[in-house]
């Protein structure tokens, strides 16, 4: 099954053809937060396969799938071959966990400002809590993730050399997801998805989440023995290598590139850069924190 | 004016009254979510005078004021003495943010796990947000503000030295904050408030916010530049000198401490320290984590 979002509303989308929950008898999944605030009541909803009116799908109306989370959990460091290119090859014992703040949210397609220098683009797997979760452990952690999603975890290097972990990944519109939500039942292995992104055209990501240091169930489990995750909550589980940070030069987004992220089976989104629309008090304060070259570890 | 919170329902409270706002007249109020999602209805609906059945307030039953936050902003070294003694004096050109994570919100008078050694205490004012803030300037940054709450932004300081700001600040029941929200209105000096704690009836914390690196209209513009708060949403706005980590013992917090956190003007707080109900799967590995003295900066 996969869940989408379109003027605020949750769909069901097959192929080229979606339904809206808003409509009569589908009413109480209307929105995206009531899919996932009674997951398993939707759940048994859906399989008694609704009667419901569906529609061509216009690909550019899909909006965020879950537009307004209410938490978002970021995982660093968590590919050995981004770990590799970082010079610190190794395991780590603890996920390096931080968030990206929900505001920062946006479309598949959407537009995205880019209002420092040093930006950067990593590809993810996106997960959307279904269950809350409190002390769970790892071979149950699956039974409380709703679906998948792509995402972008862009981030303003300057800003994160700052020790502004949190912040540098939050500027609005750093967190593109979509173009919809994959439940896991309808992949082939939901513990080996392959991830690409490509900027103006150019493969510069592609690994797979079978590399994960830590991976999607030893997430939910260290996640939920510091704080329950709850129906809704995104966890972004890290990115492969290939960034632009670490080549040679190195490779920062600028207005008009257009960075392409992909994940088999759960879909592609597409985010063209674009210079801010309007100034904020700080940009010069902040425009001033240029990335400084990487150190050996 | 001042707004709490008991069994989910928002309540006005005057003197030791409250009325709940689940009555007929006011159910559009009904919840803390409610009153803040539409903050300026709301006051123009209080503003009336409405009639409503007032009670006998027990304090107990005051949960978190805003008990689902949809972002909570933390922000560190903004106070001047706290600064002096992190071996850091000066000026920082940019507010230090990380999150705690919404999940960890509790209420004022609730028990609180401490589920490794290192923990702290941080006394600290918290904003919430009643008006959309986008890139707005620091003169109009409290006509965003709803109201005000005593916090204390609890820090398992082993884990922040490992490079885990956000983890750190998040462990559930780490953000008590109430006992209520009070309107800036009703304080004689907005810009001036004193912070006090004491754990087991020792005060070890006395400051005050004029001693703010970043004021709290700085804060709200800064924070809007990278990315909207949205109504409902907290900014815990930093804390004074006096933390555990720097004391000479170190003096960290352990099952049965009693902290009491207080703001003339807009409360008391008091948690209970208290061992863990249940253990994670991470647990051992987080425990592992012990807090190194401090070192000259």
């Amino acid at each position: 099954m996969r869940l989408g979002c379109i003027d605020g509303e949750a769909v069901l989308i097959r192929d080229d053809r979606y339904a809206g929950l808003a409509e009569p008898s589908a009413q109480r999944f209307a929105t995206p937060g009531l899919v996932y605030g009674d997951w398993p009541g939707f759940l048994a909803w859906a399989a008694r396969e609704p009667d419901l009116p569906w529609h061509r799908l216009d690909p550019k109306r899909l909006q965020a799938p879950v537009p307004v989370p209410g938490q978002v959990f970021g995982v660093g460091l968590n590919f050995h071959d981004h770990l590799a290119e970082n010079g610190r090859a190794g395991t780590r014992p603890l996920p390096l966990t931080f968030t990206k703040f929900p505001s920062c949210i946006t479309g598949p397609y959407d537009d995205v400002e880019i209002p420092l220098g040093g930006v950067d683009y990593e590809v993810e797997l996106v997960l959307v809590i279904g269950r809350h979760a409190d002390r769970v452990p790892a071979d149950r952690a699956w039974d409380h993730i709703a679906g998948l999603t792509v995402g972008q975890d862009l981030s303003a290097r300057g800003v994160q050399q700052g020790g502004q972990l949190s912040l540098a990944k939050s500027f609005r519109g750093f967190a593109p997801i979509g173009p919809w939500v994959t439940t896991p039942d309808e992949l082939p292995d939901r513990d080996a998805l392959d991830l690409r992104c490509w900027v103006n055209g150019e493969l510069l990501q592609d690994g797979t989440t079978k590399d994960m240091v830590h991976n999607v169930p030893e997430l939910i489990a260290f996640l939920s023995t510091v704080t329950p995750l709850r129906p809704g909550d995104l966890v972004f589980t890290g990115t492969p290598a290939g960034v632009g940070f670490f080549r040679t030069p190195q490779k920062f987004l600028a207005p008009a590139d257009v960075v392409r992220s992909e994940i088999p089976g759960l879909g592609v989104i597409e985010n063209r850069c674009i210079a801010p629309a309007a100034p904020g008090p700080y940009d010069q304060a902040l425009g001033a924190l240029a990335p400084r070259p990487p150190q050996p570890a």
